[in-house]
């Protein structure tokens, strides 16, 4: 069957690498039915009769990622933004997450978080479930029925819950091993293996879980580590034979190529190199490590290192959804990590993030990052005619300031999967 | 004449300190004409035939006050955030601002910029024009129309500015003495000093501005003070006489009651002590202070000493138009200072900032904090009904997640001066 020629146009501005922006003005993104054929600047002889949805003076950039949110946490985000992360897990996060046994209010929630993601430009995420195996298949359905695609995880939590938000360790890897039975088929939104963090799971969790994974060698990892100094500690009081936080998910074959680690705000020298040496991923959440007082990730060292990084909403430590307002807080806080390192620590360009929020999920899911012909096309379309007046304006200049005056009415089309769907 | 009698009726939230949140839920604003009379729970008897103007579960908060921004940097909110302050102005905000000495570009610019201010349920400011007289007159003109209160400043800078923006010591003097005349009879944007900062003026242009102060006595002023090292060192260099920045401003007689000063990033306990003794105000400004990696300025400290302290967004070296998102990045980048002091110095709570963006600049316009009796209403209604379904939310938190998750949509009414504008 032959698939249809059409193509956008549009300026196209991308990032193959932290650094590196790339803009194609007035350029065209040349298809054929879902996939990107090539950019260009000029219409090639074949296209002389496709359709071309023309966007005329907006923008054009890939779509972004979110490399970690918790679905669950939703309904609170921005409350009780004065606490700190073991307090605000117990007193706020965990009570909210155990009403997620409720089917009608998964249903709720996660149908308006999907709408309110994709309408945000965020096509790929990987993304935290509750403990609640029906309440993560309602989760997987909505972000498909919205067009988002990635991987979404069911916790595993069998200790330090509290009384509503806790499964056995039997229960859990039951559930879970039923769980990705039923979810073997899906095609966009795909399970994760979500061991919530190390103080959530008992060894003997963590040992099933290594099994699962060993079982299933296609099936990512997603996790918390080295957010906060307190959790850190409890880690090493859990776990006394591992010097390091990353060792109590490596012991159990958890710490591996394309496993995806939230946050990393204290991974030392040492965690770092394992980090790169086993392909793992860093997820930057600057406004959550700010809200609940974790820290600034030193995010300029791991790029500088080769670590792998991408950027997450952290819903509802973080209370933004919005990826590129991710982006420009990565920017806010390299800058204060610049100045309280005496201006050593090199700060977070706009063109570092693009490629953080764009490219680094692209790669992640196996695509080129920026507009690679044969990938599916994701792609954002960004209009600032609705910001104020200004003539003297560059064209990365003005992607930059619909970064950090970004809203919903900033994105005029997104395409997921090569269809348009907003 | 009678004036009518009328109520607005909603969740009433306040602040009439730092750290005092008082709520009437389902509560009255008793009106009587643009005036309010009181609140209460329950209408009295004389308001029997009273028109409720009834906003149902929206919350009601006195409206926002921005106490810094620069209304012709607008265009250029969110862009060339990667500079440090000086190289920031030399090279994006002077030759953006010589742009106004064109009155097309100013009422174009300033009509969009009071809209989306009351639209965000501003209604007070403390705001500097650029050096043109006759656009700062557009821009008093259009503050008015749309419904904004407070004080404007025809910016004084005779030295430093580059080509296109900077005036002879003669000129600055005269066209300030000039502009005073032409606005002496406004009654919601008044006229307010505004010298730069001290490297943007001459000790001669100071010596003019000190007389003007003298011969104006109810004439206030609004300035810079110790935001960025590099700047404070210069301010050294120039003013070898003064140990303090802030001597340099106390020598020409414009260090008094009412003086607004933006920034103090970098106030020391003698600095802060004399701000406290002359009745300074401090106007704190976290977005801009991260953006141009200026530092994170001691609030808490000053809000303990009893410094009058309020809030601005200072656009553009801050990026963000709304006071409620102006107050959660100075709840985030306290949470910042709290850890880095090693959680010795207290991090700001949404009960101090709600203070910082109504009840403060309430009290510098000479109102009560909160709903006063005899004060003009100022007041904003926010609408949370399109955020996430979340039942188990109380009050308090409900303002919080609003704050946090602000956008326009959130405004469902705003009334300055009694009356509704939005």
């Amino acid at each position: 069957m032959n698939k249809e020629l059409w193509a956008l146009k549009g300026n196209l501005v991308w990032a193959e690498k932290a650094g590196e922006m790339s803009m194609l003005p007035g350029g065209y993104i040349l298809m054929e039915g879902e996939e990107i054929k090539g950019v260009c600047d000029k219409l090639p002889e074949d296209y002389a009769d496709a359709r071309v949805e023309d966007y005329g003076d907006s923008i054009i950039t890939p779509s972004f990622s979110d490399m970690h949110l918790h679905a669950p946490q939703y309904p609170m985000m921005g409350m009780a933004m004065d606490l700190q992360l073991l307090e605000w897990l117990q007193n706020y996060a965990f009570p909210m997450e155990a009403n997620y046994a409720r089917e009608d209010f998964a249903r709720l929630t996660y149908k308006k978080l999907a709408k309110e993601l994709i309408s945000r430009g965020t096509t790929r995420v990987c993304i935290f479930s509750s403990l609640h195996r029906k309440a993560t298949n309602i989760l997987m359905d909505e972000l498909e029925a919205a067009g988002i695609t990635g991987y979404a995880g069911k916790v595993n939590m069998d200790r330090n819950g509290g009384v509503n938000l806790q499964e056995t360790t039997e229960e859990s890897a039951r559930e879970t091993r039923l769980w990705l039975e039923e979810n073997k088929d899906r095609k966009l939104v795909k399970p994760m293996l979500t061991p919530r963090f190390i103080p959530s799971c008992t060894d003997e969790l963590m040992e099933e879980l290594g099994k699962i994974a060993k079982e299933n060698p296609d099936l990512p990892t997603q996790s918390h580590l080295s957010e906060n100094l307190e959790e850190i500690e409890w880690v090493k009081q859990l776990h006394p034979d591992c010097t390091h936080y990353y060792q109590a998910y490596e012991k159990y074959g958890l710490w591996k190529d394309g496993t995806v680690m939230a946050h990393c705000v204290y991974c030392d020298e040492k965690e770092r190199k394992a980090m790169k040496d086993a392909g793992v991923w860093a997820i930057h959440c600057p406004d959550s490590n700010t809200n609940i007082a974790s820290g600034i990730a030193p995010i300029r060292i791991m790029l500088q290192e080769g670590i792998k990084v991408a950027m997450g909403s952290d819903v509802a430590g973080g209370a933004k959804l919005s990826m590129p307002e991710a982006a420009t807080d990565a920017v806010r806080v390299s800058r204060l990590r610049w100045l309280f390192s005496g201006k050593k620590e090199d700060f977070l360009t706009v063109a570092d993030v693009l490629y953080l929020i764009t490219g680094a999920g692209q790669e992640y899911f196996g695509a080129k990052p920026g507009f690679g012909a044969g990938d599916k096309l994701h792609a954002v379309v960004l209009d600032d005619s609705d910001l104020a007046y200004n003539p003297f304006i560059t064209l990365d200049r003005r992607l930059e300031r619909i970064f950090y005056q970004f809203s919903p009415a900033c994105v005029k089309a997104v395409y997921s999967v090569g269809v348009k769907r907003i």
